[in-house]
């Protein structure tokens, strides 16, 4: 017989009103009790909202009540009424209790009071468990639909690109090499090298840093094509803003140039935090008064202007400022951070990568507005962008938000054979290696352009969760692969 | 100036009539000329269907014409007109045309004649641009979609599970090394093996096999959840239905029986099936015909009585068949192909898996329809399966396909510690590696269940294509990571 018979609080929460009947399950987050009476709140995960359970001793065993501890699940059976107290409009007197798993409270680790985030890191496991992760997880889905929405409804078609590859996007960034070669005595050729040739996958293989060059061959066939897949950096970097593991979103378009990128790009932003906005104002209302609790815990000189709410609304409302690196670079070298020799890396030579810093001063002191910077020089950009005019920038763009800096990276990628092998030459890239990826600029080739959106940024932009690794639920850093 | 203002054929073809102007831009499929006029049919990957360009050489140069040629990338401005040839209703009478990237026909290897799949296999970077591939890709691209959508309208939340992960799920399957230690010289301990502490995550971690375990932490603090993402089997198996890499969709249930799990899995595939047909007609059609002509080159008694669209009707209009494995049991040991010696593993005794051939026998032969077998022997399914009741079977559930077996693996999960540990303990499972799996059964236990459907199994079905390699973009199989 199905078991699956109740209503979930989000729905009850929408319809029902008093006299109904109802059954709820979820897991008990307070308790309280005196004489005569108990009131559990309940979570089942459905929304942020407990819903209070009405228990009275002389219709609950004391047993049951006293086994319905935080972190127990329960079932309840009951009537849905008028609520006398502050707090909510309904709650449900109690017909019946069943007790489906008990909590210890000597043992469960999530108890009812504030836990250090680095304590529920290690609890991953459980820390869905609480308002806080809850409601970061639920909006991490929404937003997670939401790109799927905004492309499905515009044309573009979602790509599986390879996890498992033989080539290395970007040279950008170190790999994790894939392999089932016995690594305590691994075939070795006459040289004494390892023998890939032995290797499941006859070659040596690592996992994808980024699916854009298989993006790029479904676009040139399909117009418009998307990814939105697991990628992978082995940087021994221990930061907040860094995972070895992060899901990235690509979009790549045939027949767009640089231009028509950005106009994608920002409306594509703006179009999933609004999203986001509609969808989860009680998770966001909840991580509002959340960071603006941080907020208070900071030196004056650190604090934001705004709120995380008014920081959506502001990115929903107002356009991205456009420069290009150059302008990017006049506004940099003439700053009174650059004069007062403020900055690690003062800006000095144009040619020079901006760094953090930078990007934070443009974006949070001069523009106050998120920023695309577009045409950097092409010395510090990937072989694919396509070289402008000048002989000495490329059609890339970032897009820089605050509090995150760089969010977006993107181009319009150099749809001539002649320049990109002149470029692959230059950098020494192989050829032979990306001849499926050459081939498409031998064959039909036209403009096109793309970017990459690092969805753990997003989210935590969204979310305003300053730690990378509380947007994801089981985060993959250096000496960390736990659950 | 942006340079993507054009519309797509499949709004051209929704949309235009007659008398309106209209900038296109695709890759040339076929030509034809006479001395009056070229005909073009241009494919821009937005659908199946050409648009006829037709060109006057009074007002198209010849230089032009003569390279538009199969494969080439054009843009073409003119005047929609109604059409004089069968075929279409309206063309478009080109005033312009603009070569954006030759192909030249002595190299292109997609010409419009009939290519093996294998050759196209073996040219994947480009055959996204046939008929037949565009049409497998949107299709993938929908059945994706209508997966998140399923979920989404029913307050499921997508959950990203690690990639990357240190435990091996099911202790099913050999799975892939993810390393960055020095193969050709790692450190070593003092027994001579390798140090994993100076790994990546300072241990040995490998390529997932499952989400699932993780999906189960999920759903025990968020009610509903799915995953989807890539999964990795490093079988040395080159078969039309294995990959070494594959995409997968976990639903996992709190609160749900084996009965909540067996409908829930009826209903979705359903609708997944039933949103392709709406929303894939033209696709569908053309491989429908496709798996027509297939069919007829098979000997009789091999054909399908039904054709592709009929039996994708008849799977969604349809109820599954459910039987217990001991019911198929009884059904196959007394079916005519085991008593005549036909099937190469004989059905004797209760217990021993079923094979390939059983399934087909029961879904194409017995039962003619999808059909669900539950409550499997214990001994053949894995240790995170509810025990039943007789000690002997677990609640699993498997379902299957006409033509592709097994598409659905599922269960509900062992809630009970102590049943848990106890399996555990005899299948020799190490408790403390997965300490944070046992901890949801510690805390807040309750009846959950879910299923594993392998999405290129799905999307085989509603294609028809025998071979999986043709329905994922890059296939990964042994000795195969090109592109």
């Amino acid at each position: 017989m199905a078991f699956n018979k109740r209503i979930k609080i989000k729905s009850l929460l929408e319809n029902a009103s008093a006299g109904e009947k109802a059954t709820l399950m979820g897991w008990v987050r307070t308790k309280r009790s005196n004489k005569h009476v108990t009131f559990i709140a309940l979570n089942d995960g459905s929304c942020i909202q407990n819903y209070q359970v009405v228990a009275d001793p002389a219709r609950i065993s004391e047993e049951i009540l006293k086994k319905a501890n935080t972190g127990a699940s329960i079932k309840v059976h009951g009537s849905i009424v008028d609520s006398q107290g502050a707090g909510q409009q309904t709650e449900i007197l109690a017909e019946k209790i069943t007790l489906l798993g008990e909590a210890d409270p000597e043992k469960f680790p999530i108890q009812p009071k504030k836990h250090s985030l680095e304590f529920l890191r290690e609890n991953a496991h459980l820390r869905v468990r609480t308002n806080t992760f809850g409601a970061i997880f639920r909006i991490r889905h929404h937003l997670a639909f939401a790109v799927h929405q905004y492309f499905h409804d515009r044309g573009f078609f979602y790509v599986h690109t390879p996890i498992i590859t033989a080539s290395d996007a970007e040279g950008a960034g170190e790999t994790f090499q894939v392999t089932t070669l016995d690594l305590k005595n691994p075939p070795r050729d006459e040289h004494n090298n390892i023998n890939f040739g032995e290797d499941f996958f006859e070659r040596a293989t690592n996992l994808t840093v980024s699916g854009q060059l298989e993006g790029e061959l479904a676009a040139l066939a399909l117009s418009e094509i998307y990814t939105f897949g697991p990628t992978f950096r082995a940087e021994n970097s221990n930061t907040t803003r860094h995972l070895a593991e992060f899901w990235m979103i690509e979009p790549e378009m045939a027949f767009y140039d640089a231009e028509d990128n950005q106009d994608l790009a920002e409306d594509f932003l703006q179009y999933i935090i609004r999203f986001a906005l509609e969808h989860c104002k009680e998770d966001l209302a909840f991580l509002d008064k959340r960071a603006a609790e941080e907020e208070k815990e900071k030196k004056a000189e650190l604090r934001s202007d705004m709120g995380l709410l008014d920081r959506l609304e502001f990115v929903t409302q107002n356009e991205f400022v456009r420069i290009s690196y150059t302008e990017a670079f006049e506004i940099l070298k003439d700053s009174k951070p650059n004069k007062k020799k403020k900055f690690t890396f003062p800006i000095v030579d144009w040619g020079t990568d901006l760094q953090s810093e930078h990007e934070r001063f443009l974006v949070e002191k001069h523009f106050k507005k998120p920023v695309i910077i577009s045409d950097y020089p092409k010395a510090i950009k990937s072989f694919y962008m396509k070289q402008n005019e000048d002989g000495k920038t490329v059609a890339a763009m970032d897009i820089l938000f605050p509090g995150i800096g760089e969010i977006v990276g993107g181009s319009q990628r150099e749809e001539r054979l002649d320049k990109l092998t002149e470029r692959m030459e230059e950098l020494g890239i192989s050829q032979e290696e990306l001849w499926w990826y050459l081939d498409t600029r031998r064959f039909g080739t036209t403009p096109h352009a793309g970017f990459g959106l690092g969805f753990e940024r997003l989210v935590q932009f969204v979310t305003g969760m300053g730690n990378i690794r509380d947007v994801i639920p089981f985060p993959r850093t250096p000496g960390n692969a736990e659950f």
